[in-house]
């Protein structure tokens, strides 16, 4: 039932790009005369040519596509770029070892920003701006899915999303969603843009102000110094940073909105209030613990507040600031923002605010069900009651969501790991979101993780990265029946 | 529309209950010639009159109840029975502190069994008796509930349960269940007596044969020893107890049905299996781990193994061993059996294992939906579908579970405690375990807990025990609307 000349064809244009865009790094490597041109001309021909093998075969045959394609091809194109992605990092050597070239390549392309490198300054300029690419990849990529791949496969909770622009049926693809995509990729690229010349203009150089803008706007937070963002002792960077994070975790429509002067809409949007009120709460109440507890003044409390906030809110994991070394609940506070993720729509990972809002007005719901046990008592978003299925469905994920992260932490202690380094590391790599607590905070990394952890996270990336179900239904043994 | 005199007459009724039966210690001062007799009576005295007054007035007004007043009497009469419960302990100077009396009774009477206190050992034998005796009507409390009340109140996942007994319609009591009340008390009395009878007959004295007993089966876990069940490095003890704990974790109806020779119903009851599955999966890896990374030899280890697993799975909270010494992953695994809880219809507290397997199977569910999105795809529990409305209840407790477990971390972390603490004290009450992680682990106690937090942890222990919603409720706006 399976279509395997679409999927094999769609699969092979993914390589194809991929080697494409491998090959942008080429330049790069003559601007900064290094000697690495060759190592990434032929990861891109090996990758477009593997891809080119694929395509060609079948580049005539019919365009069918059910759901399980569907399933396939999303999750066979993330696994595949990753492992095709580690080429740049092997051939050059920067990273030599298999399992690190791969942790480092899904931890991109998933947008999650969690490295093994130890030695971020000694890369090469193509190598550096290989790894911000793939983030910025990775990030084009979820925008694609969430428009057109989730709706088709009727992920839950996108549909509230889907609702916003013009969902494609399951048998044809609506004009409107390719027109919109484009749009929505045209917003992503003008943010990089004005990200970049932003920062180039406050003290950042221009390489580096490139490949944050790119990291940035996909919620990644692949950086090209070993301490991130505090690199840059300037207020303006930190502030131009957190801008864009906060836009990019917003959901792209909305920018859409912004940018034909439809305020109305935007404000018109929940999830979107409820996201701004989340970054207000959690940052106040940071502010004001930073401010207390230690010496900084308040501007640099309300910096690195809103910074952290914003950062770990939206899954990108750059760091100003290490949260670990803050008064304990403050650390932990940051911990459990990492369990919210971006808006619906975006490209940042975890739960997603819209998620997680239906999840807290379905509890209170449901007190008011004891009491009126006959009333029909429904949740509502934008005004509108949500449909009961709909919220089964996010139910369903967040205790899907639960289930994985609590059977991760039992495996990653298992390989000998200590409690919250196990927490840690699932809920850093799950939510797409880089560093997370114990030995894998902002200022460490997951170089000395076990060789199957890295395996294992890797995985967790994708499934986090995927919205659980894609990945997850291709194990269950109904998915290959018949 | 509350009917206030049929709440303060039962409100009136549970105090001279308490009243009564803390009389009942009276006689364990003469036996041991201690000088507490006048202490206890004047406790019970003014616990009953003061039950009288509210009794008295309105002994003769018709009975009528809605769910509002079932959900007032519940959560009243868990509250008033830990105020006045107080009462032995302040007066008899054992727990001269208000809030450390409150803690310590709330702690008994939800059967949590975590303690404030650092001398059990030279406590009278009249306080150590009425410190059991707490847990045990409790426990007592929790059947009545779970039979009679939730039901009644609609509280989810309990339909499942009742399901096997008669259950009551909002209108009227069935006779039945007032039946099923006093045979469900009987077993417990009898596993009571049995237990008392066999740790007896062990190395244990009569004293303490009866108080262990008196916590065993309500899950409760105070023990008359700083060490707990430590104390007696006794195989047959463990042996016995870890039997007990695991029949108080059983639904008690299933007991029932052993009584009267019913083994098939045992055996087609599918939460009773599951029970069996995750004790033995649990016991089996942390057997081999004990094995694996200690000196211990293979029985020593499976002990301790399934004395900690059964312990913790059914909440009771007893301890042979400090699990926070053994390897971290071992921890960690115990740290997750927090979350699981006893049967529906034991005296176990924490999600339960029914809602715990609901979830699991909607999961699997969920994936089977997304593959085939137009099917009816059900959970099925005992062979039979679970309602929507059922499944969607037990994912509303779960998903509000953990908002309040959350919740509750950052509260705990901002009153002072680091992480580990934090996540220890909150898993520990709102479960109604005893032991947690972090500096609350089985072999230290709740004394250190800052004041605030010892209030906010009793209200926990009470919002656990109750499951959520009839404490809940009572906070929401609509409950006192009109």
């Amino acid at each position: 039932m399976l279509n395997y000349r679409t999927i094999i064809r769609i699969l092979g244009l993914i390589l194809i790009t991929a080697g494409i865009f491998m090959w942008l790094t080429i330049p790069v490597t003559f601007i900064f005369r290094e000697k690495d041109a060759l190592q990434f001309f032929l990861s891109g021909a090996i990758t477009a040519g593997v891809g080119a093998l694929a395509y060609l075969p079948f580049r005539k045959s019919r365009m069918e596509l059910n759901r399980r394609d569907g399933y396939l091809i999303v999750t066979g194109g993330w696994i595949l770029f990753s492992l095709f992605g580690t080429l740049p990092f092997i051939l050059t050597r920067s990273i030599p070892g298999f399992t690190d070239a791969f942790f480092e390549t899904m931890s991109g392309f998933t947008t999650t920003g969690a490295s093994i490198l130890n030695n971020i300054e000694e890369l090469s300029h193509g190598v550096l701006f290989w790894r911000s690419l793939i983030q910025w990849l990775g990030g084009m990529g979820i925008i694609l899915l969430t428009l057109l791949i989730l709706p088709f496969l009727g992920i839950g909770g996108m549909q509230l999303f889907s609702a916003e622009v013009p969902s494609p049926t399951p048998d044809k693809l609506h004009p409107h969603v390719k027109d919109t995509a484009k749009r929505l990729w045209l917003i992503y690229l003008l943010f990089t843009l004005a990200e970049t010349i932003m920062l180039w203009a406050g003290e950042m150089g221009l390489f580096d102000a490139v490949c944050h803008s790119l990291t940035t706007m996909a919620t990644g937070g692949y950086s090209t110094k070993q301490a991130s963002i505090a690199y840059w002792d300037s207020p303006y960077i930190h502030y131009v940073i957190t801008l864009f994070m906060f836009l990019a975790g917003t959901n792209f429509t909305l920018s859409y909105f912004a940018m034909h002067g439809k305020f109305r809409k935007i404000w018109a949007n929940e999830e979107f209030r409820w996201y701004l009120a989340f970054i207000g709460g959690f940052t106040l109440i940071i502010t004001l613990g930073l401010f207390s507890t230690s010496r900084d003044g308040l501007e640099p409390a309300f910096r690195n507040a809103i910074f952290q906030v914003v950062s770990i809110l939206t899954t990108t994991g750059y760091a100003t600031a290490d949260y670990l070394k803050w008064a304990p609940w403050l650390g932990v506070l940051i911990f459990i923002l990492m369990y919210f993720g971006g808006s619906a729509g975006s490209t940042g990972g975890g739960p997603k605010i819209m998620r997680i809002v239906i999840m807290l007005k379905n509890s209170t719901q449901e007190l008011k069900r004891m009491i009126h046990p006959n009333a029909v008592i429904l949740v509502r978003l934008n005004k509108m009651a949500v449909e009961e299925s709909v919220v089964t469905n996010v139910l369903a994920f967040i205790t899907f969501y639960g289930i994985i992260a609590v059977v991760s932490m039992a495996i990653m202690s298992i390989l000998g790991n200590d409690f919250e380094t196990s927490v840690g590391t699932v809920a850093a790599t799950l939510g797409n979101i880089g560093p997370g607590i114990g030995n894998v905070g902002p200022a460490m990394n997951f170089a000395e993780i076990h060789v199957l952890g890295k395996w294992y996270l890797s995985f967790l990336m994708l499934v986090g990265r995927l919205e659980l179900f894609t990945v997850l239904v291709i194990f269950s043994p109904m998915f290959w029946r018949r």
